[in-house]
């Protein structure tokens, strides 16, 4: 477990060192059940204390046994937390829209950004972000919802080092062991709608994207077809959820393509 | 008026392709009434016709005035729209809150943004971006709010040519002559918050921006002190709503650091 003692305590840093310098005090984040904001919240309570906060946001669509997950968790760590009760803006909005899965399970995800942003002012903090490296490459996240944060601490952890590093972190087991679900309705599983386990899929996109390998090369390293043809497909379709809003270009010098100061730059 | 002729064209032309090349077939937009959103509007219906959709979303501190402006500018384009009112989600909130105007006004644009992007795929439509530069260099925006979208024709373009452009484009007089508001609450005015004109402002952005003038080389060229500090205070202090989140870097490629395909990118 070396490895994650290494990981654990680099981000613990990034957290205090992307939070301090912008002058803010603490962190806030939205609390699902499952295992990513579990992680986070972990380490944001060791970065932060009292001044970190978890939200849980629950809607009509929620399960009971996730706000338990929750509460588990908080109870064991002396997490502060609140919970917002979305499901009325949400069933009085689709009152007049034609409901989907899909449709249902976006808008929720944006609500939820709405107010954790509403809070982080209310508590000068920073919303993290708990989106794992497998779902930000698949395009597994809402655009302006769950994917909207300031820092996100395990963007670059794939969902299978995820479930290691939360046994290390000593999530509840409970946590770990459900499968793995976007949550943004009732029994929605991953791994069933991508066909393949997190395993199986972490293996690929690491040959792709970590190691460069090409399709080709990875059918001869013995990856599945179809396997190879999901996750390309699914990085390629995805790009937009992981780029900034395209500005036509008019002037000398234009946001996002010629005016790039980093994020944090000062006077 | 030869320059703005070109620029209408180059614009309509950059809403088609950004639009066309995803597959979908036409372009959303939430119309507040004021003078931005009114010339996106005209270039997405020259850009789309009937596959134009503005959306107007009041809240209760909404004006009637820029309702009624919102209509003479659909009437006279010709542009299919609908109405979705935010009074009640933003005000059942906001009972369990303390009220600021700057809370209230943030998550106003959130839950206008969570509406649209709704809206968005019920259409098979982009959501354009209104922000004109003036407002992405001061930081004059909620970030997830009236700041996400898809594609942005204006955001290249400077507030006091926004003026010059709508004139060219025939917006109605109404909406060109009332003051500049972000109008997230009753009688604000950017001028008076900031504390000069937006003619004064445009210049000194040019000057730093575009130019590419120190400080010193500005004060040296006439102009005003505090202008140069506000422009570039704001600048600054607001680079992080022109940047995505920030992901700890753990692996060989991480989203945002060297994992860079540009959003349009083709298998």
């Amino acid at each position: 477990m070396r490895k994650y003692e290494l990981i654990e305590k680099y981000l613990i840093k990034f957290l205090q060192d992307e939070v301090y310098k912008t002058g803010l005090r603490g962190a806030i984040l939205g609390l699902s059940g499952g295992i990513d904001s579990a992680v986070v919240a972990v380490l944001a309570k060791k970065a932060f204390g009292d001044n970190f906060k978890a939200v849980t946001l629950p809607s009509s669509a929620s399960s009971d046994s996730s706000l338990k997950d929750a509460k588990e968790l908080t109870d064991k760590f002396n997490i502060n937390y609140e919970s917002v009760y979305i499901g009325d803006i949400v069933d009085n909005y689709f009152k007049n829209q034609e409901k989907s899965n899909l449709r249902v399970g976006n808008f929720s995800a944006r609500i939820r950004m709405s107010i954790l942003y509403d809070l982080s002012f209310k508590y000068s903090s920073l919303v993290l972000g708990t989106s794992n490296k497998s779902e930000l490459l698949l395009g597994y996240g809402t655009l302006f919802g769950d994917l909207a944060s300031a820092i996100n601490p395990i963007g670059d952890i794939y969902k299978s080092e995820i479930f290691e590093f939360a046994k290390y972190l000593e999530v509840p087991k409970s946590i770990i062991k459900k499968p793995p679900s976007a949550d943004l309705w009732e029994g929605q599983s991953d791994e069933e709608e991508l066909g393949f386990t997190y395993a199986k899929i972490d293996e690929a996109l690491k040959a792709y994207v970590d190691d460069r390998l090409s399709k080709e090369e990875m059918l001869n390293a013995g990856f599945d077809e179809k396997l190879c043809e999901l996750i390309i497909k699914r990085i390629y379709q995805n790009q937009f959820k992981r780029k900034l809003p395209i500005i036509a270009k008019l002037g000398y010098r234009t946001i996002g393509h010629d005016f790039l100061y980093p994020r944090d730059i000062k006077m």
